[in-house]
């Protein structure tokens, strides 16, 4: 159980406007169970804080030097398996890559050890970059779907956990061998991952089924009964790539498209997440928002397999949650910081192609996709995503290096993003957007629990954490 | 004077084909003036390497571990001033950018104390990241320029500066008071850096006129006439933003369009450096083509300020030589790792919206942008950009980290790469390319002089250099 702490210093998160939200000077009071339990946004910092009533003996947690408190990372849409291939596409697309990098990879999943080995490295990742929640497909393996799970529960990562159902249109050394079998085979999982952590406080499980390319409709329909059934969240995906949309066209002929595919086997809803949903009709995103359908954007992915670019302010107008998605290995990156920078770039391409100014995402979006959003999309939005009192405390310590005033020294290079003094706090957090990485994040915490720490120091000579 | 040395070792490099040559087993001979004196590329690496005759008391830099040698990378388009802005543009465009951030922060570099302050930093940067050369925009000021020539030759950094020289609509506290004015600094900064370093070893001054719309006519015709009379390179920037094309339109209605500007001040030729070259006209690029004129890709910060997407693959069919430029604070990296990552993005963009297959860049050639064709597209071919008998010893050792096959632990996590063992060398430079950063580049030479190493150790317990 986590010790009463207080977090004193600068705090920064999103409104639910999409705004940023910046306390230079703020305390965070978190209790036993990880819970907040109080904010302040205008404490003394020079050491003369008095804590409040009952929180004398409280540890305290301290920014020194450049540097703030942020909300965790939400990763709505990765693949744990592909880990080993991040940065391996070539020049595929969609389906030359699945069959060429994808496929062959996930069936080593079979072994456990195989296993281990990637699911420990994949979560050490994610939790070094800041990452307290992801949504992640495993394969269709049950023992190391669980096993992906156990791993999680014991590192603190906050995951949702999916076995993957696929059917047909697959190879045959990597598929299920019938609709029946992947829906019991999912429901194992289901199970397996419950009884891991039966509340839910940390890990759950979600029905997976691939897409609707490899699932028999009879696999859907089982996938839909067992998500319903079970009461659990679903994830797929949708609308990736125009081969894929022709091929589900020729697939589905009785369907008006992608979406309906989904939403007449029953699995759209407001607990439902999408990936991807790049270039759908006006129809299908009214179908989302009249479902309330989530949708995972993955702005790496679609740009590394030349899938194209999303309108996400098109989705938001239209009033559909959007979360961001790394989903390696599609794209090459486990960090969600770095997914925000890249939905600002594809926000930009879509602008100068066709969206006008209005396309542009700015920095505080990108940042309320890569937290209080990904929250909705994953039904966590009274937990975490944001500080607020009631809600739990996952959170990043982000550091920031100072440029010496005079000459230079290869130990000032520790971290990529440079303040000079001149810096606004917007600026400072759009430094950090834009050149940050998991050498800024000094420590990470899930539910009160400190899940990640950097041993090394900042440039100004200021702990992880003190 | 460097010691002899033999680099033993995988090395990796581009043809001038534009493809990957990988050699699993070399030696690369490097002498005391920094050339190499020799090639082998089947040599034992199991500690009975035989030194080829008068190198038996060569130093020997081995690889150990995963990990090569590489030629540095040249940046052939920045601006040192405005690396203080990294991450900040908000969501301007080109010209509104320039009047909210790029402007005032230029005008600081009056003060020798801040140009120094920044100067040092961003050569430490470039180093950190492998860049062995690069191309500065530097500001108005002559003695912060000479300055930056300075620094680039202290820290051992091949380098062309270039004051800038700007004499029109720009706003009154930073131009040139006159194109004679400007015109007579710009003689005065060449004639100080080419003191510095007579020969141009390392550092030589580059003629930049900023870009058309903020030089008059005469300004541009006495530019073209020093840079003529004193032989130096000139730099400027061509079709970067819709708004600035109609501007130069309006400014030059005599022109037929934007290269025709620089074609008729004598601004064009292969000496010439044109930076984005994203909106030109078919007669434009065969203007460049004829002219030899080169351009510098800045898919980042096209991407950044909402420029658009440069068809490289077009340019290259056309012949133009094409190198890659991170255009800080356009672009908000320093690394040309991370450009050459973003032209592979970006020439998805353009295959997915227009181009088709053809326009997408392969790993291979991304390196080649990086490398061998920015030598070309400053000259330096005969002498950089490759390992070949003859050329300069500009490389970097590549250091990449190995997955442990049980457990996980934070120290693991030291650098961005993760190497399972079933890679092919392939993968694993494509791996590096997507995933890697500084903390891959484990030491930097220019000229056979080490001018960077990183102090860290990689996750299995080498040294940078050994």
């Amino acid at each position: 159980m986590p010790q009463k702490t207080v977090y004193l210093g600068p705090f920064v998160h999103t409104t639910p406007n999409r705004d940023l939200d910046i306390c230079e000077s703020g305390a965070v009071g978190v209790d036993e169970q990880g819970k907040i339990a109080f904010i302040e946004r205008s404490v003394s910092q020079d050491g003369s804080y008095s804590p409040k009533q009952g929180w004398e003996s409280a540890k305290v947690v301290k920014i020194r030097g450049q540097g703030f408190f942020f909300p965790g990372f939400i990763d709505t849409h990765t693949h744990a398996p592909q880990f080993p291939n991040a940065g391996l596409f070539g020049s595929t697309t969609l389906l030359s890559w699945l069959e060429t990098y994808t496929f062959p990879t996930e069936s080593r999943f079979s072994s456990t050890s195989f296993a281990h080995r990637v699911y420990s490295r994949v979560i050490s990742r994610l939790l070094s970059h800041g990452t307290t929640t992801a949504a992640y497909y495993a394969t269709v393996h049950v023992p190391a779907t669980t096993l992906l799970a156990e791993l999680c529960l014991k590192a603190g990562q906050r995951a949702f956990v999916g076995r993957v159902c696929m059917d047909t249109l697959s190879p045959d050394y990597y598929r299920d061998a019938s609709a029946d079998a992947g829906i019991a085979a999912s429901a194992e999982s289901v199970s397996a991952i419950r009884a891991l952590d039966p509340k839910g406080d940390l890990v759950a499980p979600i029905v997976t089924p691939r897409f609707a390319p490899s699932c028999t409709s009879p696999a859907m329909h089982g996938l839909a009964e067992l998500a319903k059934r079970e009461n659990v969240r679903i994830q797929t995906h949708v609308s990736e790539n125009d081969g894929e949309i022709a091929l589900v066209k020729k697939l589905f002929p009785d369907s008006e498209d992608y979406v309906d595919v989904y939403a007449t086997h029953g699995l759209l809803g407001d607990t439902t997440v999408l990936a991807h949903a790049i270039h759908l009709s006006d129809r299908e995103v009214k179908v989302l928002t009249e479902t309330k359908t989530k949708v995972a954007h993955c702005p790496c992915s679609n740009s590394c397999l030349t899938s194209g670019a999303a309108g996400v302010r098109r989705l938001m107008d239209a009033g559909v949650d959007v979360g961001l998605g790394t989903d390696v290995s599609g794209g090459y990156s486990p960090s969600i910081l770095e997914e925000a920078r890249q939905a600002l770039l594809v926000s930009r391409h879509v602008a100068h192609n066709s969206g006008g100014e209005r396309a542009k995402l700015h920095v505080g979006e990108a940042l309320y996709l890569a937290t209080r959003g990904g929250a909705k999309v994953l039904g966590l939005e009274e937990r975490v995503g944001a500080f607020e009192v009631g809600m739990e405390w996952d959170a990043i310590r982000v550091g920031l290096d100072e440029v010496p005033e005079e000459g230079e020294g290869e130990r000032e290079l520790e971290g990529p993003v440079d303040i000079y003094g001149h810096e606004s706090w917007e600026d400072k957090v759009a430094k950090w957007v834009y050149c940050g990485d998991d050498r800024n994040t000094l420590a990470v915490w899930v539910k009160g629990r400190l899940v990640h720490e950097r041993d090394g120091k900042t440039s100004n000579g200021v702990n992880g954490t003190s």
